[in-house]
């Protein structure tokens, strides 16, 4: 088995471009990244996910490269879609004591403008938080400043050893 | 530069258990066959998705690993975004004159079930087609045929050469 | 006070046309019909809505004129989201056991087509009854059998006596 | 016909409460008010909104009584809908040039706290405008400062003379 992951490693890194490279390493080094961190998932390494958090906000940042692009070489929507759940959920989690869980119930998302240039930049904030759910707004930059995505998620609570499957 | 991604690799595969084999294996394959089928995106094939169409109705199905997977072990609530919009994209332009493209403008997804076992799909169809936006509904299943989300997406129509970069 | 009002009745039929007639007649109607039903909203008899509800659909009908019309008359999108959402709630509180409550913590509207004619009829259907929320799925239908509206909408449960103010 | 109407204008009046005559009087000067300004559609007069609008966002205020209540005696979420889709509405129109319009093409609406008190204020802001769209922000408040609803819209820009029944 492992002699076959060897073989497709070296194919792919034999006509590998510059641009291909960068994408193996990328990959490669979020693989490992999860086996030393594996509370994030691994989608979070394979994007390279940067986060940060302050008391009222959670931004998420993510490098552009062919493997966040669509065929239009602009940012998938549904990359675009788990940058800002990522940002809202690490948000939500935080707002609540420690044992409970915060889980996407639902989420909405206005794409309007393309994803392009070098990374993009999740950002969230609470709208609201009651006692079952908490409503949270995303918001998605381009480096330049520009805002290609705009959205609203609400999360369920889930208490410590809920009987429920999350 | 090829080096420090080989030495990379060979980190990687070290300690790899039988799940890390089989998650490095699809990468790698996800990779390779990007560059044999470059009109769809790379994360299609790292996610290993399989697309099936007819007439009225596409589907997308995507295996259930560490990759799909939430710090939770359920499926990623931006994975399902992902394998929805894609579902719901691939109808939209198969629906459309040559040509013409679709983009997401909007999706809203209700996420009403945790994504496990060995796979989810995805299918899409069309509400409504209109000069300017189709309004498609998109479903995701788990492979033991419960519904994990259910949502709907605008997408707008891009004339041919459309001076808009889309 | 009542003199004041049979002053506004007098002063609002004076010049009334055969339209602002029908108007007053349903307004009024409305009105005292909710007297005699008050367990469904004023609003409902105001606008004169007709329901149907069978095993797995809900219907509410009611007639276009200008209390459900914008200032392009067409039906106001409001008045639509209220048939929606009336359509979704009864179903959903029907879907429930006695003494439980359902009520919209979500609800997003794609609108596709000018609401015209004499009539208009959302319908709502299941989408997933979970522990805690009922997700449900709205459509509304001019006379013409064209589809002006879809959406989907998440209810809450409120058990019996729950302590929430609803 | 004018004939019925003064008699079910008699009927209502006859055994009417201090709130229904408060409700009465409401919606017989909402209608008289809808012919000196036909600008604005008749539900808004019925609803007794009053608009303030600045640069940047356009405030609707509406009193809650039972024209606006559901079943529960709290605001009716299709009410809520009219007055945060008339709020993003009346902002989108003034933000476009001369001659074009803005139509609600999707709205999504997270409900949040109950609907109380003596009236509710929604107020909108500009999220994006495009070439197409504007996307919208709307909020619903209560008296005492709760906020009751958040949500966001799409609006579709129509141009002047467009072919199209808008």
């Amino acid at each position: 088995m492992k002699e076959t992951i060897r073989e497709l490693f070296n194919q792919s890194l034999e006509n590998a471009d510059t641009e291909d490279v960068k994408v193996l390493e990328q990959l490669l080094k979020g693989f490992l990244n999860s086996k030393k961190n594996s509370e994030r998932p691994l989608i979070s390494h394979l994007l390279n996910m940067e986060k940060t958090v302050d008391a009222e906000t959670s931004y998420i940042t993510t490098p552009i490269n062919s493997i966040t692009d669509n065929s239009f070489r602009i940012v998938h929507g549904g990359i675009t879609a788990t940058v800002m759940d990522t940002a809202m959920g690490i948000l939500a989690n935080q707002l609540l004591p420690e044992g409970y869980s915060a889980v996407t119930s639902n989420m909405n998302i206005h794409y309007i403008a393309p994803g392009i240039g070098e990374k993009v930049k999740a950002s969230a904030k609470l709208i609201h938080k009651g006692s079952n759910t908490l409503v949270m707004e995303g918001s998605v930059f381009r480096d330049d400043g520009k805002q290609i995505a705009h959205g609203t998620g609400t999360f369920f609570i889930v208490p410590p050893n809920d009987g429920r499957k999350i």
